[in-house]
């Protein structure tokens, strides 16, 4: 639990590694050097001369394809991306006004998807990220290529404390905003707390020497009061006011706080409360200005001369022969011989497209990979009801409701219209809702927006969007989910090298569903197919 | 706690008062309508009929005395603010390049001030907001003025858990995440929770029935894992890696969590780890695009024409008669006859200028008014290292050091340079710091930036400006300060009625040193005055 003496800054200038920003720092820790062993999960150091022309074909320019392409521009490599949907980004993607959602699939009633269309205004603050929505301060190897690529950040507010919880076992069904039961559930635990201090539960825990300011701790934390020598949770005004305090005399009064059998009973602390402790999900993280797409854009309008871009083109079959990767392509496509070939497809499609080149338990283990159900909902809205009537700006409100999140924008604050994430669910719920035409799936949504803001949620509504990444033309769900990742036998096999065909896109890491997962995976592939080009070189 | 039955807009609408957002909302809680006797509280309903062309003389074009003009704009009030600096503002002032501070005072030395010029390059991003800095989502009636002023408003990140604890009694004094030291806090205090709850210390807290889900919640809240039986902590992936996962086989290794008794020993706790559960200080508020001073600005391009502004104009003696109030202005101003007056000085200021048409109860009660000393300093940095190396973006490190705070700026991440907020101190440290001159200022603000971010603060600091507000020309410190505020009797003294003399600034409400404060105490003197001045004309 020690920082270096030098920093760290210092430290790589004496190693006289710190010319431009980025390659050195990737993979240290947010303070302090870490391990020698680290080092080795930095971005690939490529040596520009050892493409010696050969052909490397990249399925897919979501953010690893991309990525991986980005990597090796300036290289003698001749690079081929082919990707089959019409714009680069994959899961990555921003829906604006006049876009189309193709999904392909059939509806519970047998149905095909009709394609939808976004009715948004054309007005650039008024989009919603389908997919990739945030990225939190840890995930420094996205965020170096941010900077790099000058894609322009600004916050992403994940939790505003005046958003809401609601859950019909809990008030009645009534939503009520989240600081409430922050602090009330604190009270509680800290009174508990200072009960059991009383009757000498802390031996082991705490040393008679700092009793005295444990109790302080513990008074603060949960913001009690003295009462008979001992301390009891009545109420704060952390959690805000019945009646404000304003100028003059008007000193306002206290909330009645929430009772800790009802807290418990109800279930609402699990519903959303306490969901930004998670690592990945901050008080506030970051997104790109104007929508996350700007940061595949970005990455499309930095690859080298050597990279072609084929959109509209899909793989569908691969056959790896001793030193070469032959790749299939759908309609009258050639086929591309490749000397190496980086797929970021999503580990079930994968295994449907390997031939018999490819040994039958690795892509056993593709198959088995559990694609989450991931859907999402976007509305447009005629006035930013949350802001004027609610004192919500930005964060995300839980309900228990199948939607499960209905989130604000963090950007555009008092603007006359916003556009609301007015469903963020995974899973089954979001298994069954992908099962619905779009219509059913927006008449359950502004059930649940009603939830949240009895009165005041279809009426400002304008219109609506959905999207099921399960049914995604290209794509299997939103992300991979491995039980036990660590141990799981799957992923350890999935991750096997391939020989001159190497896996990237966020399945293959530990943050698979975040851009983290696939920039760093991509980074692994590109050092991996280096070393194979060097040391055949060098044979 | 329950809703209304109607929402808020359907209430309204129903009264038919939902005309122009903002006058039918102010004092109505975050949810839900108040009693009716919080209603009294909104902003004053303005008959524009009753000026007569009777004259307001303000003094102070802080927010308040611009809030009060902009309430009487339309109206048949004649309206002179006159404003002793060279600005709009008050103590919501911006720092930009060029900017000269000029305290009024003897340093510690005896030597008076010399006036300090901000050194900041001309770039509309880098600026220090000097005193108003931040709104919380609960401020209505100053976010609703920045509603119809069309004040275009964006995060202000209060709390990245990235941000650093740094105190010499913890850690050898090498500065911390916060989110290390939050989350094991959290941590032991469930583990000791659990260990009470198994030698049933939760009779008369806990129901039977709910004995299981309390312990699934302490579970949760403080992320502890089975251990032979029991809940223990172990650490947390909450709190981040030493080694982060990544691609492949990158697994990633957990940090060595913190001691309890390391934590209550060496005050870490109350270092700032738990500054974000006020209600006035949540973990992200909002600031005016391009800077605080936006605000002022936004006030004084809608005042009516029927006021006029002079600025460099100073009161030095007020004089009450039967139905005017006399302004004597310092040098050779005129004196103003006013037929209102509404002061915004600060009240000791305010009780050096009242004559003995004043009662001596009050002048007192105002001269013994607590303003609190209050400093900033700001710094311009070559880079933003912060961010590069940290994984800071915006919010606020804490540290024992005197100058308590750094801040972050929340906006133009990754841009090439920032302004820090490199001290933010109150109370007996202000004193002495503001006692200090610039240059020793700057030294003890450098070294304590240093003990936050050793080896890389100094060198990246290209210059600094320093401002202690008790100094400041017109001001008298940051805010006021009332112990036990709702039965200190100065507080209800200094808020009894004047006659025609109406005092108004965010001292004279519950929330002193708050915009709002400022706007609610204007708005109340507006309607005072105007109920005044309806009577006197139907009489």
């Amino acid at each position: 639990m020690s920082f270096a003496g030098l920093s760290r800054r210092q430290f790589l200038e004496r190693l006289g590694i710190l010319g431009g920003i980025g390659a050195a720092y990737y993979g240290l820790g947010p303070i302090g050097l870490l391990p020698p062993a680290n080092a080795a999960a930095g971005p690939p150091q490529i040596n520009y001369n050892i493409g010696g022309g050969r052909h490397v074909v990249i399925l897919g320019a979501g953010i690893a394809g991309l990525c991986a392409a980005y990597l090796l521009r300036n290289t003698q490599f001749k690079v081929t991306i082919i990707e089959p949907a019409r714009q680069v980004g994959g899961r990555c993607l921003t829906l604006r006004g006049g876009d189309i959602i193709a999904e392909q699939h059939t509806d519970s009633h047998g149905e095909p998807f009709k394609p939808a269309v976004c009715q948004f205004d054309h007005d650039p603050q008024l989009y919603l990220n389908a997919g990739a929505s945030r990225i939190p301060q840890s995930h420094s190897a996205i965020l170096r290529y941010c900077r790099e690529l000058k894609v322009k950040l600004q916050p992403f507010i994940f939790a505003c404390r005046s958003n809401l919880l609601q859950n019909d076992q809990f008030n009645g069904g009534k939503p009520v905003p989240l600081r409430w039961v922050k602090h009330d559930l604190r009270g509680h635990i800290a009174e508990i707390l200072m009960h059991a201090a009383r009757d000498d539960q802390l031996a082991g825990f705490v040393r008679p020497e700092n009793r005295r300011v444990f109790n302080q701790m513990v008074k603060y934390f949960g913001s009690l009061k003295e009462s008979k020598q001992s301390l009891k949770y009545r109420g704060t005004r952390r959690g805000g006011y019945a009646k404000k305090p304003g100028a003059g005399p008007v000193r306002g009064t206290l909330r009645e706080s929430f009772e800790l059998n009802e807290i418990l009973a109800s279930g609402i602390w699990h519903t959303g409360l306490l969901s930004d402790m998670y690592l990945y999900w901050q008080s506030s993280l970051m997104q790109a200005e104007g929508g996350m797409d700007h940061i595949p854009r970005a990455f499309k309008k930095n690859l080298g001369a050597n990279a072609r871009l084929l959109l509209n083109r899909q793989a569908v079959g691969i056959n790896r022969a001793a030193d070469k990767v032959y790749i299939q392509q759908s309609g009258s496509g050639e086929t591309l011989a490749a000397d190496y070939c980086i797929s970021t497809m999503a580990p079930p499609l994968l295994s449907t497209i390997l031939d018999q080149s490819f040994a039958p338990d690795f892509k056993a283990a593709l198959a088995r990979t559990y694609m989450v159900p991931a859907c999402k909902v976007g509305w447009q809205t005629k006035n930013r009801f949350w802001e004027e009537e609610t004192e919500i700006y930005g964060g995300i409100s839980w309900t228990k409701h199948m939607i499960s999140q209905v989130w604000y924008p963090s950007h555009g604050f008092h603007s006359q219209k916003g556009v609301l994430t007015g469903a963020y669910m995974f899973g089954n719920s979001a298994e069954s809702f992908g099962s619905m035409s779009n219509a059913a799936r927006l008449a359950v949504a502004m059930a649940g927006g009603e939830k949240l803001h009895p009165g005041l949620f279809k009426q400002n509504i304008e219109n609506g969007v959905s999207i099921a990444w399960q049914n995604m033309p290209g794509q299997a769900g939103g992300w991979a989910y491995y039980r036990n990742q660590p141990e799981n036998p799957d992923y350890m096999k999935i991750n096997e090298p391939q020989g001159r065909l190497l896996l990237a896109g966020d399945y293959y890491s530990y943050l698979s569903g975040w851009m983290e997962g696939a920039v760093l995976s991509a980074e692994l592939a590109v050092k991996r197919l280096t070393r194979m080009a060097a040391e055949k070189k060098v044979a």
